[in-house]
């Protein structure tokens, strides 16, 4: 294990965290808020951590293999965290460390579970960072300092495969920083079209930029207790088309860029991903129509939720919780399938469910003709036998990972509806549940423990798993 | 396919059910119960349609493959319940069709769910055809044709395989005959041996009968509605222990009537089977022990409660579903657990979770060291691929399954606990779950469809998936 590269690298993502946190700094300038000072002290906290680690770990070679490049993606987003938690704590707007750690991950994993039952009464520069870190997070820290500090961008695909999300990661350019910088451009122009498109409707400049944040990063802040309802049908339905936007792959966008769309439609994930929020909404829509007043209505709160929760973004303009229990039971499904990979939307991802299927269909031809070869395709293209198996390891893992976390939160009085839909939520970075973590509920209510066990739930669920599986493996640390 | 010999082996397995059903008529004889006539007509029935199967469909050749075995387990199983539940129905005790075929999928599936609210008012007759139903679904009818019936035991292995429970059936012996001969022995005798020590404690004869058909058979039938809680603290204990035996893989019983004693004790299976069950026993105790007068009981109805749910048996001796958050977490673990392959439990299985734990353990090395071989072993034996990722499908498939069923169980108005716990507790052949289905509470309210749902849910559970499926699967019937 090269550990002075992967402090080196830790101490660079802390240096940037430092420059990324003068944005609140000057919101918090503009609106003369006290926050301006918890922001500052983070400031110079970051600066003195990352300068101190870069400077005590010069990396003698810059080799990395794929165990440093998990380990480097797990501690970078925990250090992260640790201190993107430190103007809440120091502001005294939340009071408790462990919940401005836990507002902190959720933000950065684009989760976007709260424990705030009061978002009003946060200040504009703490709001807006809250959901800054959606944004960053989306499309990963690891990703933007590849596109932006050349000395960090060498041979680093390991890393960018650890933070990336989706069963296969490919190159879009040879040079990975090209590919970087290529994906953080096309987040940052989708952001910028959503942030005026809201800005032309009924929200002030302010809430434009937060919300184009939170749906960019698939994450759910907002700034309002009820989330979306407030706003006018012109902005739901601007947020729900950019939901499902950011809910479909990158790649997708890079091949329109270079005017291959062609290609780009032949993509069975993005057809997939289509096909279950049309049948979701159908479904949902015939199931809710008693509860609202006119088709129109029924038709974008069903829409707008469907797409809320399958791109893992969670943002509500209905108490959803109230549903009947089939939509409810079709929201939770949602939840566990999620966007495609590549995305900023977490949940298994399309393609990996599509690979599942795939894994499924040979084993029963095999049942039937032992000798079959057992081929299994994607976009007419043979997958190799590595990815197939990785991809039913992930399921396994997760699942055991979620009965972990469940159990974990069994010692909480609440219910099991709760607990499941809390965990269900977090694990696959949504955001609100059902019950008491409902979209009207919070996570107020869990124990200090409770809630760090959801905020490793966010983690895993966001990073997929192994790079802080890896952190955890004492092997990691111990062997050669 | 072969179709001829296919309905062929439905009729031979639906006389050999008017051959079984001689005993609850002679039970009903000896009470002088009215269900007397339900019995008579019933056998009248499937004597005319076997013997008009047989002598239909007389096989040209008696040759069948993988397929054709799937079939013939898939459809026995379903004429088995169609029929079986016609005394419940003619009799009038239990007055709707649809409920009685449910409780006879549930008996033969050794569910134990029941949609009776009022068990002790049943007759005799049909209390012991209820508990028989569990004895004879445990081991499987197939097998028990294929020891009994020469003519049927020639080169049946697929359909023995497609009967039998867990991700590797082996041979006891040379010939299939012998195995399935040898396995009902071993059944037959443990189970007299627990209706004597029944018998010498608080049961009457018939209880003891009935009780020991439930445990042998990790049914969990009884005759009392508030199941096992009425009787003595040294009946809990008899029960207990033989529900823990009958999850045991029955090889290792052969193993040790051989005098290979040191071989069975070496099945890593049974080692991890019992590591669970005292972990589970030892959270569970500390987490009531507030509930119960002395340690002694608090130690006997937890050990009790694992044992039942672990091997998929259902019986309680306390209302479980008034436990603490963190107990119930546990033992709604344990339903997908279940016991040891080769049992006569249902879940997932001990020795498939080792295998799926092989499985991430392997993913985990290739993950850092890309060109590892990636052995993985069990008990010292080298697994052979296709069984290590027909365990991976099964995994999928087993949660889309879950997940479909739990949809469709949606459109009932209750709460997530219920349709969940209901769903997990039928489809891994438990019986009672949590909320409405808890053991106090009945499957009573569901509707006629909800009810056909988790017959199949029953049923696919203890043909482990894929004979059901390959019956469904259009190309079964079409292709050559």
């Amino acid at each position: 294990m090269n550990k002075r590269m992967v402090f080196h690298m830790i101490g660079q993502i802390i240096k940037l965290e430092a420059a990324v946190l003068l944005l609140p700094t000057v919101v918090s300038l503009i609106y003369k808020e006290e926050c301006l000072w918890s922001f500052l002290i983070t400031i110079a906290v970051a600066l003195i951590v990352g300068f101190a680690l870069t400077l005590i770990s010069r990396p003698r070679n810059h080799v990395i293999f794929s165990k440093e490049g998990f380990v480097i993606v797990a501690l970078s987003w925990l250090s992260l965290a640790a201190i993107g938690a430190l103007p809440f704590f120091l502001s005294g707007e939340i009071p408790s460390y462990i919940d401005a750690f836990f507002e902190t991950v959720s933000g950065l994993t684009t989760t976007g579970a709260s424990i705030l039952t009061d978002v009003e009464s946060l200040s504009h520069g703490l709001l807006f960072w809250r959901s800054f870190t959606h944004w960053i997070g989306g499309m990963g820290v690891l990703v933007l300092i590849m596109a932006i500090v050349p000395s960090v961008s060498g041979r680093n695909m390991h890393v960018l495969r650890a933070e990336m999300p989706g069963p296969v990661v490919g190159k879009l350019m040879p040079r990975i920083r090209d590919t970087a910088k290529i994906l953080y451009i096309i987040y940052l122009v989708m952001t910028a079209v959503q942030i005026i498109l809201l800005w032309c409707g009924d929200m002030n400049l302010f809430g434009s930029i937060v919300h184009a944040f939170g749906t960019a990063g698939t994450g759910g802040f907002g700034i309002m207790s009820n989330s979306i309802a407030g706003y006018s049908p012109y902005s739901q339905w601007v947020i729900t088309i950019f939901m499902l936007l950011f809910g479909i792959n990158f790649n997708l966008y890079y091949l329109i860029l270079i005017r291959h769309i062609r290609d780009a439609l032949k993509s069975s994930e993005l057809w997939v991903y289509l096909g279950i929020v049309a049948a979701a909404c159908i479904a949902i829509v015939i199931n809710i129509s008693h509860l609202y007043d006119s088709f129109g209505e029924t038709l974008r709160t069903a829409v707008f939720q469907v797409s809320s929760i399958i791109t893992t973004t969670g943002y509500s303009t209905t108490d959803f919780n109230a549903w009947p229990q089939l939509s409810k039971g079709i929201l939770l499904l949602l939840m566990f399938i999620g966007g495609c990979a590549g995305s900023t939307a977490g949940g298994l991802k399309i393609s990996r469910i599509q690979l599942l299927w795939g894994t499924v269909k040979r084993d029963l031809r095999r049942l039937i003709h032992p000798r079959s070869v057992g081929v299994i395709k994607m976009d007419g293209k043979r997958l190799d036998e590595p990815a197939i198996h990785g991809t039913s390891a992930y399921f396994i893992i997760y699942f055991a990972l979620f009965a972990l976390g469940f159990l974990l939160l069994s010692f909480e009085p609440f219910g099991f509806e709760t607990n499941f839909s809390a965990m269900a939520a977090c694990f696959n970075n949504v955001g609100p549940g059902f019950g008491l973590v409902g979209p009207i509920g919070s996570y107020a209510a869990y124990s200090p423990f409770s809630k760090l066990v959801l905020s490793a739930a966010m983690l895993f669920g966001r990073l997929e798993i192994y790079p802080l599986l890896f952190v955890l493996i004492p092997s990691t640390w111990t062997k050669k």
